[in-house]
């Protein structure tokens, strides 16, 4: 089990490449600038990977991590679908018939599904990492979600798992967990010191009196929280197990200077408490959308990040970070592949 | 040469494959609507075509068709690119070398390159369709651009290629021609009625003085066009060889009910000019972006058209539109072959 007080720091972004990368984005048969936020991100990979152009065939490597777990605050009714639909989704996962198995089929990306704590007891030939640190966080408006020591295991199941993907060039992250909205939201609300009411959301989709219910029960768990609680303590405290295992997977990811595509909210919020533990991770971060989830915007403001899309979505499961994945190849596979316009013979504009 | 006063109609939209897509949706294993702008998308496609669920393979057999054409007008330093650019990024389309070329290739989408106008006698074996109308539209400050039978012939030419595309299940539309921001925001100002210093922009980077000078270009050319006049004499008068290519283009691939994704300001001008000719021709519209440029956002809101990526682009080429095939793609996918609730054994909301 890791160490999470003494983990490696995070490589610093290679400035010699990202000058290379900007330098070749400028030569390129094409207005300049007119790629927009696509030569922002073909540079940003250029440093991550520590090459220009960065590696094409490096990207076709991409690998969908899903981390899986329950939450014992789901009780509360903080979500509009019942709990055993974690354990359900995780079986659908298994079958290729969710959302993420489609999206992964047509990126031609790797799909791995990891139970971190499912409250279910899988059989074990289904085809999934099993990893279960414990059947479900615990209710965390009455006590902590997870020991010191369940946090540390269930972010070393996350470590480990990447480290163990031999061949990996970009990095996908996302979750699945009845009731991790509502987790993510008391998580954020205390890392960024934002009202709990703001930062709540209706997750897979409650409204009125559950939504008030949501934002309250929220509330009071982060305000009986000792003000200035390390991050990682903040997660053990009102955190879940597949988002401390999305945590260690993205510190693994950028401590081998892998970009990571993280999704929605609850990768999002994932990511955040990475970079408390592990600063420097957020320049390893592509945010591949904009969640409709009310906390999401915050969250990716606090990691300086623009997310690729914004098509309304609040699915989770990877889905958003899947989607983006053509961004990011097309944004490298340009760099690579275009003529400049002296190899073009292509007039470049007047000076 | 086509009659463009007789068109055949473009058929209405299937309201049973929609109502049955849109209940499918719903039925789907992820929270109500999650999904977003996609679930639409999907729900438009299958009444375009009128399948539930639309066919995957169809939309394998992705046609990009760049048009490409000399305008006069460029003569009136409007452009921050000399003429010469168009003829020279022909030679690069022919190459491989370009932007569009490297994101076809990666969408595993045929592209076709069609010369309507271009000023320079490209040798014939290259690798593009030789449908040459005239050498460049002339100097619509001064005369109108193009003769209605120069206009008809250029909407044939892309009229016909379309239709000789045997296997075509989406459709990407773009264009290159230096002088083409100036000519669609002729077009757009006199069509929408909105000023032309609103809806003239930079372009590939026109600036300052230029940018002045531009927006005069515009201003002057739509005061001196009659009021009413009908949309396919706007198009002779301060329209281009390409637009008028992709105008008929729009319009063959909207009567196959084909899916249309159209790229940037250009192609969203020429749709314009197809709706106006051809109603009905919008249903069968996807933007796929944003583009930069000015007047854009007034096209697509003239059109009801939502674009699906905003990334700061004005490249042209059909390059946006090609960054959204996955995103279409993805769309029909999870319609197609997502599991329901019924069919997963997992657990809906409770009603």
């Amino acid at each position: 089990m890791l160490d999470l007080n003494d983990l490696p720091a995070i490589p610093a972004l290679d400035r010699a490449a990202i000058d290379a990368a900007r330098a070749r984005q400028n030569r390129l048969t094409k207005p300049l600038g007119s790629l927009g936020v696509l030569e922002d991100l073909s540079v940003r990979i250029a440093g991550m990977t520590g090459l220009c152009p960065p590696s094409t065939a490096g990207l076709d490597n991409a690998v969908i991590f899903v981390f899986a777990a329950d939450h014992g605050i789901a009780k509360r009714g903080v979500s509009a679908y019942p709990p055993e639909v974690t354990a359900q989704m995780v079986l659908n996962y298994a079958r290729g018939g969710a959302v993420i198995n489609s999206l992964a089929r047509q990126m031609g990306a790797k799909l791995t599904v990891t139970d971190v704590g499912v409250d279910f007891d899988f059989p074990a030939d289904l085809p999934i990492n099993h990893c279960k640190v414990r059947k479900s966080s615990r209710d965390w408006s009455t006590e902590p979600a997870m020991t010191p020591d369940e946090t540390a295991a269930a972010f070393t199941v996350g470590y480990d798992t990447v480290i163990a993907e031999q061949e990996l060039g970009l990095m996908i992250v996302g979750e699945m967990g009845i009731g991790n909205t509502a987790t993510a939201a008391a998580l954020a609300s205390a890392l960024l010191g934002l009202p709990a009411a703001d930062i709540t959301g209706r997750g897979t989709g409650v409204e009125g009196e559950a939504l008030a219910n949501k934002k309250r029960v929220v509330a009071q768990a982060v305000d009986t929280l000792p003000k200035g609680l390390p991050a990682i303590d903040v997660l053990s405290r009102v955190g879940g197990l597949e988002i401390a295992a999305m945590t260690g997977a993205i510190i693994a990811a950028a401590g081998r200077r892998v970009p990571v595509l993280i999704d929605g909210f609850i990768s999002s919020c994932a990511a955040l408490v990475a970079e408390r533990i592990a600063p420097g991770v957020r320049d390893y971060l592509i945010a591949s959308h904009r969640s409709q989830e009310a906390g999401h915007a915050a969250i990716l403001d606090a990691l300086g990040l623009q997310p690729l899309l914004d098509l309304g979505m609040r699915l989770g499961e990877a889905s958003g970070g899947a989607l983006a994945i053509p961004l990011v190849r097309a944004a490298v596979n340009v760099l690579a592949n275009v003529a400049t316009f002296d190899e073009a013979g292509v007039s470049d504009r007047p000076n």
